[in-house]
Order: C-alpha cells, then structure tokens, then sequence
C-alpha cells in the first residue's frame, strides 16, 4: 500500500506489525486512546533499603525469561556500559528471544551483534542504530524486524501499550538506597535521564544502576523511588570521557560556516524572528555555527529568545549565560557546558514526552518556531533520510528529527550539496524518516530550496528582497547530479530487516535487507 | 466481620463496596496490581493554545454528564473558590449524581450542601470534611456512601482504578497557555500542587483553572501541559489571606508548651534522635513548640536533620534556614513563610504519591524516623480518632496522619488528656482512622503512654532514666474518666453514611448518621 510520502509498504509488513500505513503528520490529532499501565509491586514495609547485590541478582528478581522486553536509555552516548553489563548478564543465564528498546543504540554497543547472532536478543527496537549493530541488522542477521521510531515515537509506542516493557534498566549517575535516580554528579554525569522517564512510569519492572550511591534523599530526583524496585552498584556504569565530550570548537570548514550564514540569514527574515521566538538545533557544526551567527544578530537587534530545546550543546547554553535566553528545556546532553549548564535555575530538564510525543496533549516541539537540522539525504519532495546510509546500510537514528520537524514553524535543514562523493539532495531518499510535509527549507552550501508548500516564506523572501542564493529543490538535485553523477539505486535484496516507523506510530518506510555486492557481468 | 482493630464491619458494606475489612498495616506488602490508566486526547497540531472562555465552556468539551467524577485538590484550603465556581456552573447545568473527589474539603465548601440536597452531588470521597458538609453527611444528607480517604490512600485508589476521574480541575496560581501549571507564583499562591499530580496522571480530562496567565513555558511545572486539556482564565482562585496565612505565633499555652517539653525529651532519647535523622510534624500548637525546642537541642548537640516532610510552617522551614537540616521534601504550605521557602533549592515539592501512598514501590513516609501528630481521641489500644467528633459529627480529616504513623519508625500522638471537657484518651474511640498498630507513643499533659508492642522504646527510656511522667495508656484513661467522667456512648442511628478507608483501600471503620437527640424520659 502506498504511504502518504509515496512508499509502497507491503501488506505482509503491515498484517505483521498491525500498523497503518503513513497518512500525514496530523493523522491523528485529536485521537483518543487508553493508555496503557505497568504492573506494579507494593513496598510498604520500612526496611528502607532497594540495593541489591549484582545484576545478576537484579535480574533473578524481576523474574527475567524468554521472550521479554527491555528498556534502556542512551544518555551516555558512546560511554554506555549499561546496556553490554546487562546483556552480558541475561545470556550466561542463557535467556533468549529477548526485545531491546533502547532510546537509540551506539558503537558502544557493537558486543551486542554476537547476542543478535546466538539469538539472544531476536528484536531491536531504537530511534537508530550505528556501528556494528546496523550492519548486523542490514545483513539480515536480526531474526525479528528492527523498529526504528523517533524519541517521540518511542514514548508513544510505550504509552499506547505498543511496546510492553518488562523490564527497565536505568544507568543513574547518582542514586540513593532507595532508587531516586539523577543524571547529575558522581563520575558518570549526563545531566539528565530524560529518556528513561517513560520507563519510569511504563515497565513492569524499573532496576536503577548506579556507581554512586548517594544518601536518601537524592532530591530532585530524576526518576523517583515511587517506579523503582531494585538498586544495584557497580563500579563504573560509563565512561565519562565518552558520555560528554568537551566542547567541539567552532568549526572552520568554510563550506559549514556559509551555510550557517545563509541559515542565520534566512532565519532571521523569517516572521517567525522577533522577541519571545523559540529555537532548537541539533549538534552538527553548520548547526552549531548557525547558534553562534544567530546569538550576534539578536545581540545587535535586541532580540531575546523565550527558550530553546535541545540535545544541548554550549552555543546553547552561552545564550543563558549571556542572558540572551529565558530559558532552556533538556533532553539530553552533549558536552561539558551542557552538563555543567544544568545546574542553572532556568535550564529545566524534561521527559522525551514532554519534549516530543505525539500522543499526549501536546509537547514542547508543538511551540517550536524554528528547528535546525541535518540529514543524509534530501530528496526532490523535501522528504529526509537520517538513517540508512547512501549505500543501503542502517548508520544513523531518527532522534528527534522527525518530531521536531513536524512541530516546528520553520524547519530548516542543512546538508552540503554532496555527502563525500554521494549527491545529498536527490530524486528519491533511499529510506524515508522524515516526510518533506515537515521540511520547509532546505540550505546547502550550493543554494536554498524552500518547500513550495511554504509559498508564505517564499513571498515573505521576495519582498524583503533578501540577498540568498534562493533554487528550487529540483535545481539542487540537479546541481549535485552534474557534478556526483546520478547516483545508482542501491541494490536491496527482497527480505525486509526493518521498518522505520513514523513518530505516530504508521509505518514511514521499510528497510531491506542489503545485497551482496557483485560485480556487473557486462 | 470484625477487622484487624476490632471494628465489626457489616456484611452489607463489604458487598457494597467490594472492599475486605482492614487486616493490618503491612497486608499489602509485596502486592502486586496492574495501575489504572487516563483516556488521552493526542494533541499533535501546532495551533498552540488551549485557553477557553469560561468554566462552562470547559465542561462542556470535557462533555460533563450524570455520575462523573470529578477531582480537585485543596491547596488553597479555606481560601479555595474552585470547587464552588465549578459545582455552580455544573449544577447550573442540571447535572446530577456527581462524586466528589478531593484531597480535601474544607468549611470554604459549606455552599456544596445545597447541591448535596438537590441530589447534584450524591457521593463525596475526601480526606475529610469539616463544617457544614460534614454536619450535612452526619446528618444522611448525601444519598451515596462519604468515602474518608487518607492522602495516600487517594493516591491508592486512583492508581489502582477503584476511583476513575472523569474531569480532574486543577487551581493554578500561574499557568501558561499550554497548560503547564506551578503552585508558586500570581496572587493565589499555594506554594505546592502536591495532591493534584495524580489527577493530572489518572483523569481523563484536566481543566487548569488560574487568575495569572504567565508566558509559556511556566517551568519548572508542576502539573506538565501533557496532561491539561484546558486552561480556563477567571478573576480570582482564591483568597489569598486564607491560603497561606501568616505564620502561627508560638503558642504561649503552658499546657501545650509542658507536652512539646515531653516530647522533644522522649525524642532525643530514642536511638532514632542522631545525625542524619528524619521528622515530620503536624501544625498543631504543641506540634509547631516541639520542633522549636527541638531545635534548641539539635544545635546544643551538633546534630543535624537529614530531611524534614511536611505539611510545613515556618519552624520546620527556620530549619533550612538555620542550616539544620540537609532538605524539606514538601506537599502542602500552612503558612506564608513555608510558600516563601519553596524557593530555597533544598525545599522539594513531592507529589503526594511520593509522600504517602502504600502502594507504588516505596513512599518517602516509609524512611521516616519520626512523626509528631495530633489527635481527637486516641484509646487504650492506641487507635485513633481524627475524623469524628465525639458527638458523633464528621468534622475532621485523615491528611496524612495514617500514612505518616504507618511509616515512621516513632510515632508520637499529642493530645491534651481532656479535649474541653471531653476524654481525649479513652477506652474506645468514637471511630477508628488510624490504627493502635500504628501509634507508639501518646503524649498528655497528664503523662505519657508507650505502646507495649514497643518494648523496645520503653526499655530505652528505663535504660536512660530518663525523667518523663510514664504512664500505662489504661492509668492515662482512668485520670481523664476521673476528671471529665466517663463519657457516655454517642448513640448513633442505623444509617451508615461514611466509611473510614484505611490507607490500603480496606474498611478501618465506619460512620452512622447522627440520633437526633432526645431528653431521657427517665
């Protein structure tokens, strides 16, 4: 059945999954639905105390046996521990069939593809999957259908009953005898535990590992001791040099600072740009330098921003010190001034629902003005792919891409005009993740396409006669074709490894499985 | 069938409300239960703004109708306007048969009574109901069962669904566009919306009612815009001055100032008085004088509080100022310095699951070393009385006295021996709301009673000499009978128009309607 971006999913895909094919971003609002509800085991007694032994332990407890699902957070980025300890732990018990839903799985995780091999783990379901693993997956060594789903994706699939998650771990930079976790102090700071609150509030089980425990009450707590049943301590639950990075220096590259140029340029002509606007970047340097042009020009003009969400980095968090921001709102992250920005009293951490599920009565990303982003392709209808790689392979995540694209009034994406060799703006995406209906600019370092929906911005650019070397999409494609060569088509073979599903739960596009290279016989 | 404290149950009313008689405090440890769940209504559009015009308006989408449920929380106390202006306009609408759900309800409510009478309101679930409503349940006014419910029982019976909430209302004294509401802030400030976050997790509907409108987004929220369906401006919530009055003088009472002498005494000489340990107290006049004397020995002894809970005034807030104790995890604010100290960072608001509900994995009354609270009537088997006057009229509120006595390592209860000229300790109370298994100690102006299940404490104080008037409860009884007489039986009449809800959802007690009174024809 052909989607509402021109995919045709097949009907074993959907009689398998149960799931709708995609119909547009606004689908579903105003859909009403039960939520779904965990389990939960009554502590009444005073004993005081959830720590227990090991993992092992931990697991023995919750009662672990074939076939369940297990949640996981990705706020420690390529430092995580967490994930590798416990799996290795479930398969010497010798568990099998086990469903991972992690917020978003990393090269950290690459230990996982022997578990994927032995049948282990028999599902993966994550905003993406990079390294080891997404090959593993593109090479059809998964035995279930990988889900690819956005952050908001994923707190919908969990809160509509999708998902059942069995049992939560989460890693706890700090946490005290009783399961109050914070994503802040100890060794292994990230700042916040954004992601794991809907495993919180939605696993039947909630283990909280930690290689801090800290005195009653770790107040505010992140995730409260309400949702937690076990506290186990370990030595190091992360690598801290992994999990935050110092902050990546402004970049250079002359070709990523034009294009922050033409975005800040186009940003600010926009109606949207005035005192109180709302802002969110995501952490690529064009991104990043885009946050540090758009900083000067509010200074000169006196332009205040009302907040700014994030995946945050320090361009971000220099608005706040420098008072150019009135406030932060925090998923996650990404280097030592994010980290550190936290403790600022108008930084506010909040859940990936609040940030972005479509299924609740609205989140952040709905009050979004402009949103910043990159992607791997672009095609001709303004649809973007930041998952599976030009050559087929599954690389990249979904993020917040789709869910912050849907929700914002401008959303921009920068790409240069070719990735390496390959053509990034392009006829056809080779997987869709986020539809062109949320893409109403496109910035390269060759031109801007904007999206012909968007015919207010197209007009609003013309009569402020603003000085941007303004294309049509079709004109970029074009452009990179001349110079790249037109690209050809991967070659899939037929077996569907995965789909990538939309934010409201519909299915975006599928991933097949990749072709074993041959050469031509001609 | 006769409960755990002795209390014949009848038959009828178990079937009734398909509940079990009370069993003890620790029956439902280790319980498991599947936790309800809201209908939610997706809001996935941009459009940005769930502000409607008017009360009315807002029962209207929310679709009010015959036998809902509606919630409300009772942070503004005697000043609150919400529960009235919401009853007015749904009783104006013809609606019948609606339960009352509230944290509380006060003598601010006394309007309702009328709607009771007119068969617009036919049940009432609260914590307790003074005034006019109270004489009004007393008196077989209301058609349905007046269900008394702990705090954490309320949490209780929503999470595990016995109570669905069709429309929760929620006074906020700020609230942004979006819904996101905060206790602090406006002119009707409360400090705290602690009792509200499970109507904002279990309601169907969530109608946020303020008098400020602040910008969005109004962080650190305390009820998100995830679960607020409405925003409904009005001119007033509530009266301020009736809110968070100022703060209680210390009393001058040498009655109540000689029982705080006794039981800062019989505290810091249990072994639970060392560094590091935990209190909560009521904000009776005896109550609020034993956390100043307590503090006078805390600072002569260099011991520090690890966390006060509260209900709190401003001697459990002088605490966070002085440096006294490391955090004040926070639920309701009495008195306007404990609003203004929610500011302070150590002052945490908790949701009142967080605070006392039996059944999630673990309440913050569960770590408590010691509870300081008041009583109308406690009896020789150390159950008391906090709900039912002894003439038989509802008047009073379980709060959080049942979940506080059932989690603290030290329960202490201060009563004078003679409440007016009535036995305060006496050989049964008129109704059980908290359970003898709960109380350890009793503190009179005419002595001092030890549980004897706590052997262990009466030991301790044998073992230090310490020189407090010890009594037996039996020899407390006979000195208030030999003063005051021994009081006659309310005699009550068949109608049973109450229950006491112990805190884990089965029946401590129940309440008859009140005998008319009639002279003795002897």
């Amino acid at each position: 059945m052909i989607n509402a971006v021109g995919r045709d999913i097949p009907e074993e895909i959907l009689e398998m999954t149960g799931k709708e094919v995609f119909h547009g971003n606004n689908y579903f609002d105003g859909y009403v639905f039960q939520k779904a509800s965990p389990s939960t085991k009554c502590v009444i007694n005073s004993n005081g105390s959830k720590v227990i032994e090991s993992i092992h332990e931990a697991l023995v407890k919750c009662e672990i046996r074939d076939g369940m699902t297990l949640g996981f957070h990705h706020h420690f980025r390529d430092g995580d521990y967490i994930v590798n300890m416990v799996m290795k732990e479930v398969h010497e018990m010798g568990i099998k069939d086990i469903t991972i839903c992690a917020s978003s799985l990393g090269k950290a995780h690459d230990p996982l593809v022997k578990y994927i091999e032995d049948g282990t783990i028999t599902n993966i379901q994550s905003s993406g999957v990079r390294g080891k693993i997404g090959e593993a997956i593109s090479n059809g060594k998964l035995k279930g259908l990988a889900i690819m789903r956005s952050h908001g994706g994923r707190v919908r699939a969990i809160e509509t009953g999708e998902v059942h998650l069995d049992i939560s771990f989460i890693g706890a930079p700090t946490c005290d005898d009783y399961g109050n976790c914070r994503g802040i102090g100890g060794k292994s700071n990230c700042g916040v535990l954004s992601y794991s609150m809907v495993d919180g509030d939605y696993a039947d089980k909630v283990v909280a590992i930690t290689d801090c425990l800290v005195p009653f009450p770790n107040f505010p707590a992140h995730i409260s001791m309400t949702k937690v049943d076990y506290v186990v301590v370990v030595d190091e639950i992360g690598d801290p040099e992994k999990i935050a990075t110092g902050a990546a220096k402004p970049t250079k590259d002359m070709r990523k600072l034009m294009m922050a140029d033409y975005c800040t340029q186009f940003v600010v002509n926009t109606p949207y740009f005035k005192n109180g606007f709302s802002y969110q970047t995501g952490v690529g340097g064009a991104s990043i330098a885009s946050t540090i042009s758009l900083a000067k020009i509010m200074k000169e003009r006196g332009i205040r921003m009302r907040f700014g969400i994030g995946g945050l980095t320090k361009p971000m968090c220099d608005l706040l010190i420098n008072d150019q921001v009135d406030a932060l709102l925090d998923t996650q992250d990404f280097d030592l001034a994010a980290v550190e920005s936290v403790k600022d009293l108008r930084h506010f951490r909040i859940s990936a629902g609040q940030y972005a599920s479509p299924f609740n009565k609205g989140a952040v990303v709905n009050k979004l003005d402009f949103v910043i982003l990159a992607t791997l392709e672009v095609d001709v209808h303004f649809n973007c792919n930041v998952v599976v790689g030009s050559d087929g392979m599954i690389t990249g995540a979904q993020g917040g891409h789709p869910d912050t694209a849907a929700g914002a009034k401008c959303t921009i994406v920068i790409t240069p005009l070719l990735q390496g060799r390959t053509p990034a703006v392009c006829s056809e995406v080779t997987t869709v993740t986020t539809p062109g209906e949320s893409v109403d600019v496109v910035i390269t370092d060759y031109g801007i396409a904007i999206n012909p929906r968007r015919q207010d911005l197209i007009a609003c650019m013309k009569e402020k006669e603003v000085a941007l070397p303004f294309k049509t999409i079709e004109e970029l494609r074009d452009m990179a074709y001349s110079i790249a060569g037109k690209p050809q088509k991967v070659e899939f073979g037929e077996r569907i490894v995965g789909i990538i599903e939309s934010r409201d739960g519909t299915i975006m596009d599928v991933v097949r499985q990749i072709k074993p290279f041959e050469f031509s016989e001609k």
